[in-house]
């Protein structure tokens, strides 16, 4: 293998080939970068157990003067492109098992890895494809992962789920107490029903980070595939059937209040100085919670009681209130925060049924996102 | 106790008191800020068990309606001045061991501690000042704390050697592989020999960060005191004999190179990129070398040579060099490139005694700093 290819070029393809390199692996030939220099194309390869990336690069600048193939430890390729000082860069590989790679002043000889070792990597087959914009999966991301569940106890929640039925795509995930949910009319497409990895969303997230445009979708009984431009990014689903949320949704609200989301989401981080972070062990107590009070004059307090620091109190002006009766609700604090953080509207809503049933969270301008609330028990 | 202060003045001297508070302690009062307020001042005090810190504030803005004492936690304490709207706050101790903090719109209620469990913290006397420069002292602390040992080894090694003698005063920093010494002529003062802690150094420095002016040290046989406008800033010392290490300081080099510093930090960072990083338990071992060698024709290069990893090598050249003879000597990359970074200088020199000889780093403008390190052999 011998070419020579614009430093930026080959730099900004393996950021996007970093997602899919684990820091370690109990397959040590995984921490390497896939090199296959073809005689017009170079592709690049990585792999995690959840995650696959591919891309392939025919940008003008790259020159083959001998194809090739090879795997290279991941980390130390990719500081060594980011570092080294040159416009273009040439990557020989010798017969001493070592690529060398060459910039304007400086030579690094980098040992490379058993490319037999290197598994078979299988693509869904790029067939039928459902069509996005870059900017819905983002928002649809952005909008639902953080209500996954940060454990294991039960695997299936640390997925968001992907229902497709008519054309309806429900999205779907939670943690047992609060839900995200986003649903989007999507062009005719079959049915499906999957869940995806949390990890693999935060990856997929970032990797298209700064492209805009129409994305495809590929799916296998197991697999996702998501291509654009000249990148392959492929992840498993996770097992099994995703709960049936459908009955927790309330219907009707008696009471709904109007703020400002900004002014709101102030009000509510500084009260919540004196409710400790929510942690994964103790999200069933009380400690963490903050109360929203309706009093008779309709005028309403965020507050916050703690049997160890003290308490704090703000009132706070809703832009309108629609209420028959006064009320007190108590919730977690971080989800809340994390809830009104998902809305790009100025305004918001807060829907209320009672005092021990779920409330949710809408926004003026976030059609069809619903964030829902369990409330717990104050002391 | 009832008090109004402009808040900002608050949250900056709080700023201060934050570098003596501990996240945990064995004496969980200590995580408290003591407050004091007199007719006319208030005091705040915070420790843990190397660091005290005490400030008094007598602003313009002070109302104080009530004078009195407490313990408030500290941390939400902080929080809550950062965060709560308003341009003043006021601070009423109740009747219910609370203490309440009023914003525009918010309100408070915090917990305090016990006051009287709050353990009596001996301020050295402010008698017979040495008075420094707080640039002086900043520049001493980032020119030699990153020399010091990092376990507890050896304990004294953790800290920097102050010895003064006939007002010549000499600053040592080694963890046994590299030394760092600077000189200053200093004002008629007594001699005295005192090893400050590298934390209480870093935490002094950050201290000091936005102050420029005076500062006044005052000494005890057990701790150092640092004084500057409104601030106490107390720490203790490390108790036995600091090791004497004039020896080790060669005087004859018969090899002396100069270089562009930015230009040869930026060579060695490249390089040592296939030299994994330094790690306490490997110091001695040979994993981390980068080498430089000059060769016959006077040319210089920056070599690594990995077992695992592979290979690097960069020429540079040399502003000037005298040498009689070639030479190649291994070192640890991280020391050389720690070492590098303390000057100001841009014109650098490395001065060598021979291949398993220490060897210096001294800069054109950096008066009075040594930066030593041993070789280390090469594969």
């Amino acid at each position: 293998m011998n070419i020579t290819i614009d430093r930026e070029i080959l730099l900004e393809n393996l950021n996007v080939i970093s997602r899919g390199l684990p820091n370690k692996s109990p397959m040590p030939i995984l921490t390497g970068i896939k090199m296959e220099a073809t005689d017009t194309d170079l592709f690049l390869t990585s792999s995690n157990t959840d995650i696959s990336v591919e891309v392939l690069i025919n940008d003008v600048s790259l020159k083959i003067t001998e194809p090739g193939k090879t795997v290279v430890p991941g980390k130390q390729f990719i500081d060594i492109i980011r570092i080294i000082g040159a416009k273009k860069v040439n990557l020989l590989l010798d017969e001493n098992n070592s690529l060398i790679i060459k910039g304007d002043k400086s030579e690094f000889n980098l040992k490379i890895m058993d490319y037999m070792d290197y598994p078979n990597i299988d693509f869904v087959t790029l067939e039928n494809p459902l069509t996005l914009e870059s900017s819905e999966l983002k928002s649809i991301i952005r909008e639902t992962v953080f209500s996954t569940a940060q454990t294991e106890k039960k695997p299936i929640l640390t997925g968001v789920n992907f229902n497709n039925k008519d054309n309806q795509l429900v999205i779907t995930a939670t943690d047992s107490f609060r839900l995200s949910q986003k649903i989007l009319s999507i062009d005719s497409y079959q049915d499906f029903n999957i869940t995806i990895p949390n990890k693999s969303l935060d990856e997929m997230s970032k990797v298209l980070d700064s492209y805009e445009g129409k994305i495809s979708l590929y799916f296998s009984s197991n697999k996702l595939l998501l291509k654009y431009k000249n990148v392959l990014f492929q992840t498993r689903l996770l097992d099994g059937n995703y709960p049936d949320t459908s009955r927790i949704m309330p219907t009707n609200f008696p009471i709904i209040i109007r703020f400002n989301r900004d002014e709101l989401l102030a009000v509510v981080e500084r009260v919540s100085i004196m409710s400790p972070k929510d942690r994964e062990k103790d999200r069933e107590t009380t400690s963490n919670v903050i109360k929203l009070t309706i009093k008779k004059d309709r005028s309403i307090e965020i507050s916050t009681t703690n049997n160890i620091l003290g308490s704090a109190t703000e009132e706070i002006t809703p832009t309108d209130i629609e209420a028959t009766n006064a009320i007190s609700i108590g919730f977690s604090s971080r989800y809340f925060i994390e809830a009104l953080r998902s809305f790009m509207s100025t305004e918001i809503s807060i829907s209320l049924s009672g005092e021990i049933r779920p409330f949710i969270v809408r926004g003026d301008y976030d059609a069809n996102l619903t964030q829902l609330i369990l409330p717990l028990r104050m002391d």
